[in-house]
């Protein structure tokens, strides 16, 4: 048996996983994130051993744990280089996780534990394997031949931060222009907003009011309702995604590409129009094409991976 | 003992290349591409065969033949899936060369054999290496732990047709805003011209006129003389080409980034200032940095990497 932690800026989540990456049982805590990384960690700890309490199991049932957490990782050392999310700067994480639990632990970037733990679940065989996650930022993970891609110093496979438009919005990371900057739920939910300040007349106000503020669905749903000026967004927003999609396809060619994150609950309405843009407009025109798909495992992707990695290492 | 061929639309240069990469004789003849790929494959298999009797050599003094072709190949099956250079769609080349060569023949991509070849020479070791050539287009090449990355389909590392400006410009691949279609050496003169056409008297003229039109080098060479159209020109495409090198740096973050191709031989004038941008702009602000680098090989590349591609099967 395996723990996988997925270390989120909201909640810290956590839960038992089997060899096969069956999740047993799972819970969290809120991460309170302003307290600094110690109390987190000695809360991450805690979240297992109530785990395997609430299960009748002991720490002597687990094999390994797995963290996957945001931020620049360097999954050789187990420290948290860099991240700004929860504020963190060259935390020895493994290591101060093995004051309260001595066992193999494992950490990995949070997008990359997510991206493992679908490619366990649904995507193990194929030969390369994206995900692309479509929430706060763009994420994303690259599994090739079976193993998490991590480029020469930990800090690959950000596909959010290829170019989108040159000279274009600021993006998070400083640059220009990046698909995050355009395809984020972020980044949506400010399209939104701006079209609702040019519409006044748009349904998106009420089903804002409706659903306490502006969010990565107001655009989506209102769209369906026959809002013109959500349509617009909507539209625009998928071809933003689209085309950051292509532009992954035509570098990696992957054998499947999933699609996860909040805004991929919107399921069939994103996903058909995607693939129709980047069937009709990738390099490939006389191989196989690319399988792209909405992410199945949705929340448990990160706890699973993070477990998977920590079996497999990754 | 190995042969390398680098089948190119003008010309197809062959080989003896020894265990190491390094080659011991070369030659070449004309494509003279229109003729069908028939009178093409007899006239390479002529070329080995001229380059035996030349260095005193015979056939079993060769382990196995490479060749790297334009267009979208299928390594496992030795075939040339489209070509749209020298026109070829679904082409049996090894199969075709092996009626005149009975050795192991494996053939790759030209760009990727161009970046093998370049990897074994100066990158062998490193884990991640990624080439880019601006020339006719913006070829690519990855090499992953040792290996040539072709995705599932065979048919990947087009990093010249990631996005550079969505809605931009349409490219060769039928998309709009490829990075190719700012950043090849075909863009760059379009480029120039255009600027020769809005400032008459701008030195490129001049320049273009002694040497015998527009090409790669008139606006480096006229920026270099301080005409300030061709300095716009000049620093507008080197901005493209950083802003190319660094979304694939934040995708990949691999050890080494090579670029090659006709426009690199401006070097240091290219390379500084890509390389300024692409640390000044890059995703990885605490890791290790991509070490950039012009190509050394130039024109050999093909030759050394196909032949080397042969030896280990890349």
């Amino acid at each position: 048996m395996y723990i996988g932690i997925d270390l989120g800026g909201t909640n810290i989540a956590a839960g038992l996983v089997d060899d096969s990456g069956q999740i047993i049982s799972e819970d969290s805590v809120p991460t309170l994130k302003e307290r600094g990384y110690k109390a987190i960690i000695k809360d991450m700890a805690e979240l297992c051993e109530k785990l395997l309490r609430d299960g009748g199991y002991k720490m002597s049932n687990v094999t390994a744990v797995g963290i996957g957490s945001p931020g620049t990782i360097d999954n050789s050392s187990g420290t948290v280089v860099y991240s700004n999310n929860i504020k963190m700067h060259n935390v020895p994480l493994v290591k101060e996780m093995q004051k309260y639990i001595d066992l193999p632990i494992n950490l990995e970037n949070d997008a990359n534990a997510a991206a493992y733990g679908e490619y366990i679940k649904y995507g193990e065989g194929v030969n390369s394997f994206v995900f692309m996650t479509l929430g706060t930022g763009v994420g994303g993970g690259v599994i090739l031949d079976g193993k998490i891609y991590r480029g020469f110093n930990g800090a690959g496979a950000e596909i959010g931060h290829s170019l989108l438009v040159i000279d274009g919005k600021e993006c998070t990371c400083g640059r220009r222009g990046c698909l995050e900057a355009y395809a984020s739920a972020t980044a949506l939910i400010e399209q939104t907003k701006e079209a609702m300040s040019e519409n006044p007349n748009s349904k998106m106000h009420e089903f804002a009011q409706q659903n306490g503020g502006v969010n990565g669905r107001t655009a989506f749903t209102c769209a369906g309702l026959g809002d013109e000026a959500a349509i617009r967004v909507r539209d625009r927003y998928i071809r933003y995604v689209a085309e950051g999609v292509c532009s992954i396809v035509n570098i990696f060619q992957p054998e499947k590409f999933v699609i996860g994150g909040g805004i991929s609950h919107e399921g069939e309405g994103l996903l058909a129009p995607v693939k129709e843009y980047v069937y009709g407009n990738d390099f490939n025109k006389y191989m196989p094409k690319t399988e792209i798909s909405i992410a199945r495992l949705l929340n448990g992707a990160g706890i699973v991976g993070a477990a998977m990695a920590a079996k497999n290492n990754g």
